[in-house]
């Protein structure tokens, strides 16, 4: 059994951006984030993505803002970084407090700073295998991910465990596409599948996106199928300085005697998301430069 | 095995609309019909769509213009109905001569007035489940005729045997969304897919979409499965007045010994195509009067 390392993979992109960013000349990308309130998980990832931005060379700036803020001052906002030509590509932390649509908010951004690959048209624009579009970075994350662990998609089966817009629909429409690195038959399967395990039992490459931590035991598995794990689930230990630990989907030791390849949580998908978000941020800069 | 009376239904949908329309006051909805030159399948699609309209009380317009129009000048005639008050819906016939750019076609008709479904943000609006969204008229007929044949999707395998953008993808996006209808386990297969027959077998619900005439045989059926026909193969007969015969994706006979429900073609999926259009159309005309 092969350990997928999400997080040497994901240091090759980035030192990729780093040499493509340290080439330019002149204008530099700009990510913004805009993180609404103080959630502990949203302060951490976008001191994350900042980081890295910046590592690369990606101008990055942090606007934090009180969890009071009303749905018209968070457009104002978004409508000012839509309008700022410095500003390549926008992103909302989600989870939103409740009062605010998350949706409109991901709908608000321009599609063509829309790096996290959330708007409606970014969503179309997958569906249309069109490749001047945004796709969100869960999914290209794990996209990558396979390929470069030389992972062929083409004719096998994919099986998506959950359904979400955020990782499960956009992954099996990636999986599905008429290129070299997909070509898959894909199956989506999620809560109200009755026989889950008969379905994931049958996958080449089982993608679990569903949520719900240890879900995915070694009996769901077919010998030699590859695991990608998708779940962040945060369960509290107070063994830990932070109160808690991080668990994926997948029951990693049972389904290592089976699997041939398989990503950790942590360590697998999660610093692919961030990297793919600062490669839609380079991505953003240049079509904007071009169409300048 | 019963036979699902594409027909039938259609012409319930089509009374329901007649009724809907016939109870306004006022303005009545209004769908643009662009056709390209004069193939001659595109001609009698769009003399059907117009024949139903009038029938129901939709003031239809019909524009055939010269093959020899150039993309600046199909561009111009969409942007005069997208701004004109009286039009609620616009469809250009597909297939448009290959020296005319389709999806930027479909993607210049405003969202609001795209009773086809083939716009970016409609695509990407089906993906988030958001029902003000216009849903493409054949997944959107294939899901209708379900529903009114008594087939419940919720919990049943449907496997999708094509990934085309007009009828595999939305139709697999349909039937997987979180709606008391659909909550469908979904797979996709295709061309690309090494034993097609093994995975159709496992289909509770079969989708037959792939464009090849007869190629789903009755040994690829799990027995009491229910199958839908998409496919519209005009097959060179030189009995026939018109040179040609419609035959379906499905070997209907073969088919017929296993599954519990079946499309014929013709009188399947196809008149609901256009019974869906014209409810996508009044839908239109009811959303631009509530935001007038």
């Amino acid at each position: 059994m092969e350990r997928i390392d999400g997080n040497q993979i994901s240091a090759e992109i980035i030192t990729e951006l780093k040499q493509e960013v340290s080439a330019l000349e002149g204008a530099r990308p700009c990510v913004v984030f805009i993180r609404v309130g103080e959630d502990p998980a949203s302060v951490s990832y976008v001191k994350k993505k900042d980081k890295v931005a910046r590592e690369i060379g990606i101008d990055s700036r942090l606007n934090a803002v009180p969890e009071s803020i009303t749905q018209d001052e968070l457009f104002a906002l978004i409508d000012g970084f839509n309008e700022d030509p410095g500003v390549s590509g926008i992103l909302i932390q989600s989870p939103l407090p409740s009062h605010l649509d998350e949706l409109a908010a991901f709908r608000r951004v321009k599609p063509e700073k829309d790096v996290d690959g959330f708007h409606t048209v970014n969503l179309g624009m997958l569906c249309q295998e069109d490749e001047a579009g945004f796709v969100a970075c869960t999914p290209a994350g794990i996209m990558e991910l396979l390929q470069r662990s030389g992972v062929k998609l083409s004719g096998k089966h994919v099986v998506v465990l959950g359904r979400s817009l955020i990782v499960g629909k956009p992954v099996a429409l990636l999986a599905l596409q008429k290129k070299n690195w997909a070509n898959a038959t894909v199956t989506v399967c999620h809560s109200r599948t009755p026989d889950i395990a008969e379905v994931t039992r049958r996958a080449d490459v089982l993608i679990a996106a569903i949520g719900k931590p240890g879900f995915v035991s070694g009996d769901m598995i077919k010998p030699g199928a590859v695991v990608v794990d998708v779940g962040i689930n945060r369960i509290p230990d107070s063994s830990r300085k932070s109160g808690y630990r991080l668990t994926g989907d997948v029951d990693f030791d049972s389904v290592a005697e089976h699997a041939s390849k398989i990503t950790p949580v942590p360590g697998g998908v999660g610093p692919m998301t961030v990297a793919m978000l600062m490669k839609n941020t380079v991505k953003a800069f240049r079509l904007q430069q071009n169409t300048k």
